[in-house]
């Protein structure tokens, strides 16, 4: 059996991660325990997707204040401190990166007492614990999503959302994976998502490496398809949920859900609660970045469109709630009405802190 | 003021096209009396779009006998039919060019008792009448479609279907043209359409020669643009359309048509009468064009996807009538029900032949 490839892995005293801007044509491991090359890792791409990102910032912290010599608590403090702060300035809009540095943080203090020493080994118990704690919200997410999946399914999904961009399995191909090591016969149409062609370069790479059937198509073929009876559900991921259920995630995402609504297919949103915004109401709160245009009117750096071309390019957007069947979370699934069963949600995660 | 640049033009003893393959990054001529590299031209796409590729045809199949001496009629029907034989091999699917290949056999046999120069003299008119029609034809439809855009449009495409792709003007795109001549304020955003990019490459440069605000966008971004209130009506083209207006186009005017449906913004096809199979009773008989996969896989020669990765490449789709608010003729606008106006339209055509 082939060993299971993963993101990003913790080997002995170092990191390995696959380098993803080498894929889907060359698989290239950057093996360091040098956290510089970690954070130049993150900035450029090579490591991506939100909880990877996280998992690469706490293994990257820890390698940061592990070769620190001596008992002197202020410099190793300073020495954490500028670490954590090198992580923080790589992607500043990474929501799970600050997520994954506070919570070094927090072991950090919280075990300030202890010898350098063994401050250093909680560290890497906390780093293993973050990428631990993804692995196992993928896998119930996995678990409570792939009661949805038919014995045979043919399922389309958008963007990456699998075991190259979190710890292990993923939110929305963690479902199908989950499905297809039950026995399920799964068939994946994958969107290549432009701009950046996720899909294309990512999502076919994966899902073939674990021997799922994989048929890429171009975004604006997903409607024809479904005409065809091709398409048994849609899965997406989601970059943030409002408290009614409208949800933000890559462009394109909205699109494909009203056709899903027009042929009458089930449209499900996969993603851990903490991608719930229990503080803003409606989709319409959530601010949808613009990127440049070099990511429309360039395809891996070939040039497609005239110079000089106006372009729009928003990165999200935003799904209303009513084409939404569900949301798959690891507390389980959520269906409509949204307004009140994310309420709930929102109470019974309250009542655990 | 500049010239105005066409996709094809008889100049004095000549042809001259823009190579297309070149767009949008040069603009280069090719100017020929040489049949052959007329249709080398038409088979590598230097030239395409239905309309051009049959005014291409014609000024091909003149040149082609041209230069033929003495008034053997026996030795000039075997070259003319050859030249011609020469065309319909090029693009053996195109339509455009089996219709304009008819045209000139029938100058051929019905001027055959002249003299093989007065023959000649007539082959030529009837290649440039080939021409003047379709720029009339292109006119009169965006004349008639011109009164259905607002004094301030902004308007969505997909696809090519301007003057690069016909004689001049275009259908969906000659609508715009119009309105713009007209002195209405137009900015148009083009769906870059995947895989082959035909929006990118070519719709936006034209666009952009005539002087009209163009933004390009990607295919999957169309919902969001609409959710933002800036779209007030989308135009394409049509390759076929059913006695019931189902209209056969290019792949992804479906999921346009039904995002714009779900957004209530006016949703109009643009086409000659000729492209209406008055044989065929809905869209469920037109048969769908199934590509390579290397138009998926590969953009302009880049590898995006990785080695062995299944596709599905459609090269059209099929939007139902219901989906469509009006049709855009040369006999004019027709809307809803189809059904019964579209058979008025057949028993008129009819009734003139």
């Amino acid at each position: 059996m082939n060993q299971r490839l993963r993101s990003i892995e913790w080997v002995g005293d170092k990191v390995k991660m696959i380098d993803q801007t080498k894929l889907p044509l060359k698989l290239e491991f950057i093996e360091t325990d040098d956290y510089l090359v970690i954070a130049d890792a993150i900035k450029k791409l090579k490591i991506r997707g939100a909880p990877a990102i996280g998992i690469a910032a706490g293994f990257g912290i820890y390698l940061g204040v592990k070769n620190f010599q001596g008992d002197d608590k202020e410099k190793f403090k300073n020495l954490f401190e500028n670490v954590c702060e090198v992580f923080a300035q790589t992607r500043p809009t990474a929501v799970n990166l600050f997520w994954a540095i506070d919570r070094m943080k927090k072991t950090f203090y919280s075990n300030i007492k202890l010898g350098t020493d063994e401050l250093k080994k909680k560290l890497l118990e906390e780093a293993l614990a973050i990428q631990n704690d993804d692995i196992q919200m993928c896998k119930t997410i996995g678990l409570n999503g792939s009661k949805l999946i038919p014995d045979e399914a043919n399922i389309l999904t958008h963007c990456n959302t699998g075991w190259l961009a979190t710890g292990d399995y993923g939110t929305a191909l963690g479902i199908i994976y989950t499905a297809f090591e039950q026995g399920k016969k799964v068939r994946v149409y994958v969107d290549e998502t432009r701009p950046l062609l996720q899909g294309a370069r990512l999502t076919t790479w994966e899902l073939m490496q674990r021997g799922i059937e994989t048929i890429l198509i171009t975004d604006n073929m997903s409607a024809y398809l479904m005409k065809l009876g091709k398409i048994d559900c849609v899965i997406v991921g989601a970059d943030r949920i409002a408290l009614n259920g409208d949800t933000a995630n890559k462009i394109g995402t909205y699109n494909l859900a009203i056709i899903s609504k027009f042929h009458n297919i089930p449209f499900y949103v996969a993603a851990p609660t903490s991608s719930i915004d229990f503080n803003i109401k409606t989709g319409d709160e959530i601010p949808i970045e613009e990127r440049g245009s070099e990511e429309i009117v360039e395809i891996m750096g070939k040039r497609i469109a005239p110079e000089g071309v106006k372009t729009f390019s928003p990165a999200f957007d935003v799904t209303p709630n009513e084409l939404i069947t569900a949301i798959i979370t690891e507390v389980g699934v959520i269906y409509p009405p949204f307004e009140e069963n994310l309420q709930k949600i929102k109470e019974s995660i309250k009542s655990r802190d």
